[in-house]
């Protein structure tokens, strides 16, 4: 079900990024707003704290906020499927599993993962005919008899995984970074050894917080690039060391 | 000022990191909270829905919500600001400006900066001794004589601007991938030249929303990544095609 204020968020944001409320502008106040949606005016304090915390407008400046945003908005189905989000931009995408194996958890894939086995996966995504993405990805057993049904061309395993067994990846943590492409990362996206790729490695879990799956996600160079916008009120984006050098960091992969 | 939901949700944000509620343990009822924090259902309301959008709490399953994080909480001023980042996290740090120049603002520049005339400077910042990040910024006009009176190795420019001209960054917007290093790349950081650098290039805005300054920082490998959390509920983090052959995208610098 969907709260009240977040429809009422999802109106506001529409709004924003079709340019009824224009960046710059001074959104609506408290009291129009409430008057607007019939709603109680702490349920349009709350749609607005989401907007403000998605950096789509400022903090307050007397009685209303300023529009700061067009923001890109992607949901995050979109960011965690790679085909929701070629589909979704209008791409023509591609997909296909190079190899796949059921083998035991390290001591950190299990601690991460929270099971024994696990099922790794890799798979090569194509934008526009292109190989742009391998995707090296670990499934937590619970799930591995699922992905195994999947065809090895499947366009969307997300959506599949939906489709098969009720299965809704809910949130994410994400550790993005550049590396040199090795030997494999090479001749799979027809590139150079040694060439920059954008990784981006994250752990998935449900919706009660179990975890499915950990990936480590390598993009040809000038394929994609990751935006986000951030603010005093809201900072989600974090920098961190990424060399023992440093000290002991808080790594969520073992690299 | 700080809004009371906006207190509230740094009280619970400090227990979540602190271990008082235990990651997968059940965050107390709104009622249990507005009456332990004295203040209205409404205002608890919003100020969880702050952490949900920080993704440090989940969904609501039934009365109440799951404690996700432990996440690296990080302040803007601190993604912000490479000295406040390294001071933080007890790093020793440095910095140092190579070159510096007032120019007309290109059209894209103008654009987005909203002057005619910037000042660009070329800083190394180090880490433990090691050059680790390569900033090329262009200020806005009316920030460049501020900029242009610091010194060559001062700290944090973040820091001395609000010192001198009380300015504040408060929005910023990124975009992030990866880069060969080129040839000043690579002297500069001490890296050979084609190695893998992580680059965040960022516009950053007053309050007001007026632009300050846009960036080129690129990082040497190994020594820097990004971190972020997402859920359902709110993904701050977007991925795009990089690339004209993508068809036009929306590029916030020019390449």
């Amino acid at each position: 079900m969907v709260a009240r204020y977040e429809r009422i968020a999802d109106a506001l944001r529409e709004e924003i990024l079709s340019g009824v409320h224009p960046v710059g502008s001074q959104l609506p106040s408290e009291a129009e707003l409430a008057e607007r949606h019939a709603a109680a005016r702490g349920t349009v304090r709350q749609a607005v704290a989401v907007l403000a915390a998605e950096g789509l407008v400022g903090s307050r400046q007397g009685a209303r906020r300023i529009v700061l945003g067009r923001a890109r908005s992607q949901s995050f189905a979109e960011l965690h499927s790679f085909a929701q989000w070629a589909r979704a931009n209008g791409y023509r995408f591609g997909g296909q599993v190079i190899a796949q194996r059921r083998r035991r958890a390290s001591g950190a894939e299990s601690a991460r993962l929270a099971c024994e086995e696990v099922l790794e996966v890799l798979r090569v995504r194509s934008l526009e005919g292109e190989p742009v993405l391998l995707e090296r990805t670990v499934y937590a057993g619970w799930v591995a008899a699922a992905v195994e049904e999947l065809p090895a061309d499947c366009e969307s395993v997300t959506e599949a995984l939906y489709a098969s067994t009720g299965l809704v990846f809910a949130y994410g943590e994400h550790l993005i970074d550049a590396v040199a492409a090795g030997a494999e990362d090479a001749r799979l996206l027809g590139v150079r050894r040694g060439s920059p790729l954008l990784r981006q490695r994250r752990v998935t879990t449900t919706h009660e917080g179990r975890p499915v799956e950990s990936s480590d996600d390598r993009y040809r160079p000038g394929s994609v690039a990751f935006s986000i916008r951030n603010s005093i009120g809201a900072n989600p984006l974090a920098r961190q060391a990424g060399d023992l050098r440093f000290g002991p960091g808080e790594h969520m992969f073992e690299s």
